[in-house]
This record gives C-alpha cells, structure tokens and sequence, in this order.
C-alpha cells in the first residue's frame, strides 16, 4: 500500500507544485483546501481541478473566521497594488495576512493525517520572493514540526511531520520545478482577487510574473489574460 | 480599557476556572467554545451559561472535524468506563481522544486574539490527574507559545502568549481554587456522554469525583444527579 501524506492545496502555484512534489515521491495524496471567507471562491475550484487531474483526493473545510483584520477577508479592504518586488520584500507584514492562518491549517491537517494514518503533512511555504507573512518560514515550520511531534500520538511515536519542500526555493526555482513535474500552472490561481487571469498589480501577481520571467517560462495563465477582460484586482 | 483575552472554554470545570482566573485578573474576556461534532451539545450550552454568569463573551465555532478515530466523535463506539484513577493514568492515551485537538483550537484562538487585540490566550489544561492526552502537558504548551511567538505578527512583536494557569496543579487543587473564585461548579459539564449528572462511570467522571472528595468539595452536579434519572454513559 502507498504511504499517505495530507498536502494542503490552496489553488495556488506553490501548494500545486507540493502536490505534484509528493506524488512524485509516490505519496498517496489527500489534500485538504479551505474556505475561510477569502474574498473569491476561484482558490477552491483551482484545487478541486487540480486534484482532479492529479489523482488525489480533495477535502474542503469551512473555517468560521469571520473576525477582520485582513483585507484577504473584507471585501471592503484595499489590496496593496503595484508594489515592485523589493518594495514587497521591503514592505513587511502585508494587509492580505490572515492571523495565524499556516498554524491553523497545519493543526487541522495534522488531525486529519493521525485519522487517516498519514505520516507526512505537505505544506508549499517558502519565505524567499514570498509576501513577509511570518508563518512561512522556516524557523517557524521547524517550531511547528515540533508542536506536532509533542502534542499528537502519532507524533510523539515518530510517525507524523510536517514536510515543506519549497522552504528554500525562489519563485523562479520553484516555477522550474513545477514545469519538470508537470505541474499544470493554467489551473492554479495566484491573484488575490480571484478571476482567471493575473491582474498584474497585486502582490502576488507581481511575484507569480518576476517568477516566470526568471525561470525562463511563459506563464499559461497571462497568455490567456491578456485582453480577456478579466476583472483586475478590486480596489 | 482593560487588557483582553481569549479564554478557550469548552463548559468543563477546567476551562471554567481558568475563564474566573482570567477574570479574577482584571481581563476583558472573550470566550470561544468549539462545536467539533462531540457525542452531545451539553458542553456548548454549558459554555453558554457560565461565560453569561461570568460576563464574559462567546462564540462558538463549528469545526468540521467528521473523520473518525475518537470514540468522542463516533456515536457508535465505546467509551472507556470504570476504570479507576489508577489504571486511568497508566493507560496511556485513550479512545477519546480526538487528534491534534488543542492545537487546533489554539491556532484557532491565537487568529482570533490577534485580530481582537488580545495579548493573553488562556487554556485550561493541565497534566496531573488527566487522562494521558497528549496536549495538556506544560512542554507541548511551551512548544505552542514558541510557534505563536514565531508564527504571528502579534507574537513576533511580544504582544500575544499562551497562559495555563491550571498546568502544574491536580484536580483537587484546581476545585480548590475554582471554590475560593466562585466557580460555578453546577453549571460545568465533565462526563463524557454529556447528562446533567455525572455518570460516575466514565474517565472524566472518575477524575472529577476523586477531585471533589480530595478538595472536600461537594459536587453539586453530583448531589442533583443521585436518583435523577438522568442518562447514564452510553455503552
């Protein structure tokens, strides 16, 4: 029987490439996705396509977290806009931080992985070419790692981890990777507002395009966007 | 205006001490109770009445957690009944215990103090006289602070900790100070199958007895459940 991981798949290119990191590795995969009241729904049905096509199994959780406080939450809240990458690098703690967003998923995914026998729990941080959320890290997943291995059976027997495999990776390292496993990047969805196309002024779409431009590769998703007439960010 | 906190209060006898500790301490508190699809909803409403008596706030959220692998979760499956305190504490973890539980609820409660601007997040765990779960000890609970501390923006800055005011005592002395608090020992639920009264029979059960008669405290849930009629454990 293949081993089981839980890999959390937001929809995004990075959780897209953990996916297809761990089915390389022959992983049987059991993603979880969540919809905790982002601003758009396109993260979850990316994933659920995304799964699809990879042959793993999605579960999507509703998280009741209705508190603001990020204005990845609150439709009423400006997204940062056309900031270059080194002003985002420079920028610190974005307004697009949910609080305590990667513990909670990595808590819930670790109680799903000791139900379902899983040993590893797959999550795609990476804090190089990334928006300065303190919870991507790799000091910070080591920490947590160990809040597992403590505070879980299966942890304290030596058969749970949290694995992150893009911790070190550039976003343009980390797009060449996802081209070499066949990662399929016209489905995943980097923009913050959603829409199919990249807006080209929100943060994470400043990072997805210097990303593809580094690494040599056309992104699947700006080819289709141009001119399509896809909503840009919201105000 | 005073300091905030989040106490997590589940309507058992150790979270609603820990919710008159905070209290005792000048904080504004803000409870959050966990609907996580337990055998019964006597704890939720029991949360309900004390953090009202105690003027203290509350949400409860849903947490949709239906894979199975607790016999607190699944109807259908035993609980572990009559054993004595003893055989409780050599038993190792037991069938009730629901994976990765209080780091989900931690995460959970860190988001929310964060976006409230609470600084403090209470938990009512402890690990003498428990029933071998591995996420009430004071070492995993420093392991949480430290993910906390790394992993949000709050606890970067220093302003968010985890706080267990109950971690090093038994169950006898946390009734004791529970008593000299004001507690309302009636309106906490502790057995496992839920009921007004104690069954007597459950692990849960076994421990608040014991606690009661080394406090020399009466339980008054005890003396109303004698001859109640209320349902006793499900087999």
């Amino acid at each position: 029987m293949k081993r089981r991981a839980v890999v959390l798949l937001s929809g995004g290119l990075d959780s897209a490439v953990t996916l297809y990191y761990a089915k390389n590795e022959g992983y049987d995969c059991h993603c979880l996705n969540f919809d905790y009241g982002q601003r758009h729904g396109a993260e979850t049905e990316s994933a659920r396509s995304i799964a699809r096509l990879a042959g793993a199994r999605l579960r999507t959780l509703m998280l009741d977290l209705d508190w603001k406080g990020s204005s990845l939450l609150d439709p009423a809240a400006t997204l940062p806009r056309r900031r270059s990458p080194e002003e985002i690098r420079r920028g610190g703690t974005p307004s697009t931080y949910v609080p305590g967003r990667n513990t909670i998923f990595l808590s819930i995914a670790a109680s799903f992985a000791e139900a379902i026998g899983a040993g590893d729990i797959f999550i795609g941080a990476h804090s190089e070419d990334s928006s300065g959320y303190p919870d991507c890290g790799a000091g910070y997943l080591e920490l947590f790692d160990a809040v597992i291995r403590a505070g879980t059976k299966a942890g304290i027997e030596g058969r749970l981890r949290v694995r992150s495999p893009l911790i070190a990776l550039g976003k343009a390292q980390i797009i060449g990777l996802g081209r070499r496993l066949g990662v399929p990047f016209e489905m995943t969805v980097s923009c913050y507002a959603g829409g199919g196309a990249p807006c080209g002024e929100c943060d994470s779409c400043v990072l997805r395009a210097k990303g593809f431009k580094e690494a040599g590769v056309e992104d699947p998703l700006a080819r289709s966007g141009r001119g399509s007439g896809l909503a840009p960010c919201a105000k």
